[in-house]
């Protein structure tokens, strides 16, 4: 590790050097997903997994709120939240990842339970929320800054699975949609702290060590699903097993 | 889940099944261990790995001492963190497990930074150390009852390993000795607690989840280490790779 000082742009370009190497666009099960090489099984198990990563994020983004010092700060971070929960008319993003797997034919309430996702999935998801609680908290928003690279892999996504799955539709995917217009208006106002807060090599450091931790949460849950259900195929004791859904 | 109260035996005969279904006896990668088939750069992956979940123990231990109400209770466990930490002449089972990674090749240096374990690892053995934190002192007891399964897999696993790696002695595997008469002395002590104190329903499922929640942790390492080091080989970005440490 350097100890060198970054200026504010070289240490935006470190940040997305991360991304270029370890966001998890470049795990074999995200490609075998968009390139349509997967069974409606094996989508199912990433829709029931990802779920619970997805409803995680308002409780993690909750914890983050609650340290933040001033009003400006937590309106900021409140809308985030709203995103994710919704307002009560307009669906947030949970709902929408619950159409998504209803889509794809899991059971909502077997969804919902989270009982039958894997323990890698359940791990990662909270080894992120604990992060955001208990590191500092310029290296907890420094951990949101995935959303980065999110556009580019959402995009990706979308097409390949329409594409290649003649059983998804464009209203199973409307996850994603209002991210693609949500994730770039987040990462823009936290790359914007990070690079204004992070004003010491120590800070530095820890901001990009912040964000390999959160590509490697977001990596062991394609791990996780690839062991499980690509190969070898070892689906952990009481873990999802395709087929049961049906 | 059964409303139904147990009487102390049946919750133990409970407790043993969740062992008999779900302990990593049962994981391919013990057996492709203990049978020999592993190269020696697969065998360190597993004791670098391993290291954290070994150095981790005491903190747990600590937390959960913490949380223990008499001089008694925090007596019995006391001994644990010294069984792991030694008392400064007898070496505890993080030195023996020093030991034994050096035995296999590795640096020491490199195995105590833990900056190349798998963060499967790291997130499953962070989740025990927070499930401790976390949940009931009664749970987190009861997490510690794998320990009743711990003496067959160590003499299966020295057994195996004396007989099948000719690189591997008796004094690399030194770890294991001690906990042949720990791993009982405690697993006994928590079996009786949990026997007495879980006396509603509701306690009962929750020993039973926390030891369910156990074998998972467990079981997690193992998952990774088989999709990073045996099949199919996807080793995690920044993640010990076998022979740098030759």
């Amino acid at each position: 590790m350097t100890d060198a000082l970054f200026l504010p742009n070289e240490l935006e370009s470190a940040l997305r050097q991360i991304g270029a190497e370890r966001y998890h666009v470049h795990h074999p099960f995200h490609r075998l997903l968009h390139d349509g090489e997967l069974t409606r099984g094996q989508v199912q198990a990433w829709a029931l997994n990802r779920y619970y990563y997805q409803a995680s994020i308002p409780a993690k983004d909750a914890i983050l709120m609650a340290r933040l010092p001033t009003a400006e700060l937590r309106r900021e971070w409140r809308r985030r939240i709203e995103d994710h929960d919704g307002d009560g008319v307009k669906p947030g993003g949970i709902e929408r990842w619950l159409k998504l797997a209803e889509g794809v034919g899991l059971d909502r309430a077997m969804v919902e339970s989270t009982a039958r996702i894997l323990p890698a999935t359940r791990f990662a998801v909270e080894a992120y929320v604990h992060f955001v609680r208990d590191r500092t908290l310029l290296e907890a928003i420094a951990s949101s800054l995935t959303e980065l690279f999110s556009p580019a892999i959402i995009a990706e996504r979308v097409s390949g699975m329409l594409a290649n799955y003649d059983w998804i539709t464009e209203g199973t995917l409307a996850y994603f949609t209002p991210r693609l217009t949500q994730a770039p208006q987040d990462s823009e106002w936290a790359l914007a702290y990070v690079k204004r807060h992070a004003d010491t090599p120590e800070k530095q450091q820890a901001v990009l060590a912040a964000l390999r931790f959160k590509c490697d949460v977001l990596w062991a849950q394609l791990d996780g699903l690839y062991l499980a259900y690509v190969a070898p195929g070892l689906i952990p004791p009481g873990a999802f097993v395709p087929g049961d859904a049906e």
